[in-house]
């Protein structure tokens, strides 16, 4: 059994390398974001022509991320949907909706703070962790059938 | 042509009374989630027996909810997501993201300060309205045809 | 909001009376399958023709009462399933799995006693209960956003 | 042709060696469940902490395996489930109908005693095996054309 | 329960009025193709112009039908086919194939001249009868439960 | 059986109305996407205020429209697409290949000049009329399966 | 580009080879049912158990046969249905019907003699062709844009 | 992350190979359709054999093309529709249509001219280009996350 994982969510610690790091000897695929914020804030009016309005620069380059996040999402087996402690993180919620939309695998990294703010997203998921190294401990366990030491 | 419109996020105001009062001579159904904070917080342990750990407490009622939830969204033909100012939100966008990956048309009614956080919301919307007259008016075109006097 | 409300599973006690009576100023629609043990059993052969070996006799009853569980199961939104104390009640786990693969809201109706053996399929559920009362509580809950008084 | 075959049910004997044994010359992948019952039961708890509540000690495992389970069903062309001589075996009955409700080729592998209990199963079966043997030659002769000497 | 039955296949006999007569008084909706023989065959240049060559015609005409048949089979819950004693009647196969990978709930109306014939087409059903009459009480008793006397 | 009809593609001559004439007395109910141009091009800055670009102008607007076209081709069982003598109507073809994609049974109405340069349309649909009056036959042959007189 | 292709119906002639060999250059995965009709008819009761009844003699081996037909066509991008001169080839239809409702390419291969009879098949096909060279040099154009020489 | 790529519309310009060429590093795997104009317009009668009414020498030629058109998009990842100065291009659109229908990320490639004419399908698409540069940038960022020097 491979799995194809996408990790969703927050981009300003380094999560997605913990776990990366932590399952590089199991049969994962990982696929990502763009995680350099410029770059994801401005693909769209760098590639396709400024805009003097703030709403279409958004939108033009919300458009382009579009394309990896759903062809990220929908060939994945497990979502793994991060929530900091910092920003709104909307992308990140809809991201784990339209995971549980397509009957995605869904595992939330979120702590305690957040734990009534995130219920109805927490119902939809098969775990809820609080450490990148629970959700490497739990790919290693579906695919391995071993538990932690 | 009839529209079922489902009504999702912020319930500590009067939006949703103001869309379907301003909606009441069009051909429409509306269906909501449980705006009862109180009742919605707590369904779940005042049905199925109380829980000692809020986790599970909440749990409980986040799983009734999406009962409630998923049938009003997967019924819909236009899904409408309310942003507010306050609390984090994530079911809201959860629902956008739900509603999204099952292919419903999308209008999400938010205020320019957030404007920059929604980017990945609207983007998969088909409308992005600020106030709830402006969604009145996208439904009475979308039935009649006319556009606002 | 309309629901309609599969009852699967035990046919020897009175649970579906309890629900349908309890849910009777609901807006409701309640499906079965044929409840009375020995039409179920014999349908098959009493229509098409006798069979000498049990195995094709038990064969034609389970398919012709699989147009009525399938027709059930798929046009519900909200499927129950009730496991008793007697018997195997495959069938029950069996339509649990269905209507889970199909994404319906599934509700356990169980007891204590088989709670370690129906964890499986307590995770795919939204609820689970032991009494009928609370099924009742539960779509008048979904429905109303009342709690019980 | 390649067949992917996912193995479910009863986990104390032997039955999916002797099958992957007797298939070892087939072009076949197999995938299973998590069979070391210990593992399987506390996977949750161990990686996501304790719970002092049986039911949520067993919800947290119950989710946890459900990655595995359902990625091997769906991924699945064919799903073998057997149905053993001891406990209740729900967990088998389930995966049996979510396969079903996929639109899976399924085979059960059961013995006589259960036949009667079984026939809804059975009825949603493209073969009723009682030897792992037989499963064996079925894959054989999808794959070959050629029938058991 | 209401039952919405497509009625495929030979157009020679009247077992269709068998069909509708004999369940007059149960909640089935009935639909059937086109079967004034005539009809079907022209209407295609009937309406859209005549063609020369034979093949067009016939295609012209078969195109036409298809937007009956699929509607038809679509929306039902079961689809009845019949195969009686003459023609090649592929159109008959066709629509049971059609049906059974939309999962409709298949019931074949044959002789037991055609048994070894019907093989596959028999194996993909849920009920195989020999007389309208069988298919009447099989709708009987999938909406009220009982036998026939 | 009741057929529900989209009527698609050209806004500037009275097709639409001679098709929902001449089938007054048919079982069939009508869809079309709003006809008058000049609300259907500013819809969405009337709406959703104005855009200086008019790129954004057209594109608030053409996404307003699709709330309501993909509403009329989703829930039809027909599609009937014109295709008139003026203007490039790519919007009319791209409705044409949305509705090939979901299985719709598909009516091209058009001119013999347009034969070649609609050839890939054309392969998709079940007919090709060159008449409004021929939509009207088509309807009533496949509700009544008579033919014209 | 990479076709797969299911090659179903008549097994008493070599059209199977004669494709086969044809398109031994071009990019193609061909997939088959068992052409052995000795194997075919016997699969069920030589692995799962003699049965004195031929009817169920039947059920059991094309129950089996429908493991490999449905993965077959399943997986196919073009299904070719070859219809030749003897039997009734109900099957042959059936998958035909199944295939389409899949939405796969279809390649009918039959004569002139069955024009007629098969025209519903035919109107559901991307080409009718006659002789197998003909599927070849499709199988050719296709993946190759090159017609024949 | 790997990328499927269909390259749909105009065929008498060199777009598809400064696209191509351009991503020649990148990890993309294009299809096209056939872009040889006479075979694509003959190869039904070329293999299937003339036909003296244009109508249905074009039909089968457009079948044909059909069975690669399809494919490809069904394929794809992302659909790059391109409208060039000349022709109907309905085809184009088409494919935009059915691309957009079964969910694929859409890139139009179009200049200013046709803006206002294509604002239904640029509503659908996640990106507008004028430049097939442009489309090589999109694809390097979104494999990549760099945007361009």
């Amino acid at each position: 059994m491979t799995l194809t994982v996408y990790l969703s969510g927050e981009i300003h610690t380094d999560w997605r390398d913990q776990i990366i790091d932590g399952a590089r000897d199991l049969d994962v695929r990982f696929d990502s974001p763009v995680t350099d914020h410029g770059a994801s804030d401005d693909c769209g009016v760098a590639i396709l022509g400024a805009e003097p309005d703030k709403v279409w620069h958004d939108h033009k380059g919300a458009k382009l991320n579009a394309i990896r996040t759903r062809k990220g999402i929908e060939e994945a087996d497990v979502v793994v949907v991060r929530f900091g402690d910092k920003y709104k993180q909307w992308n990140a919620a809809f991201d784990a909706g339209y995971a549980a939309a397509l009957g995605k695998s869904l595992i939330v990294l979120s702590g305690p703070d957040h734990q009534h703010a995130l219920k109805e997203v927490h119902a939809a998921a098969l775990a809820v962790a609080s450490e990148p190294r629970q959700v490497v401990e739990i790919l290693s366990y579906v695919l391995t059938g071993k538990l932690p030491a």
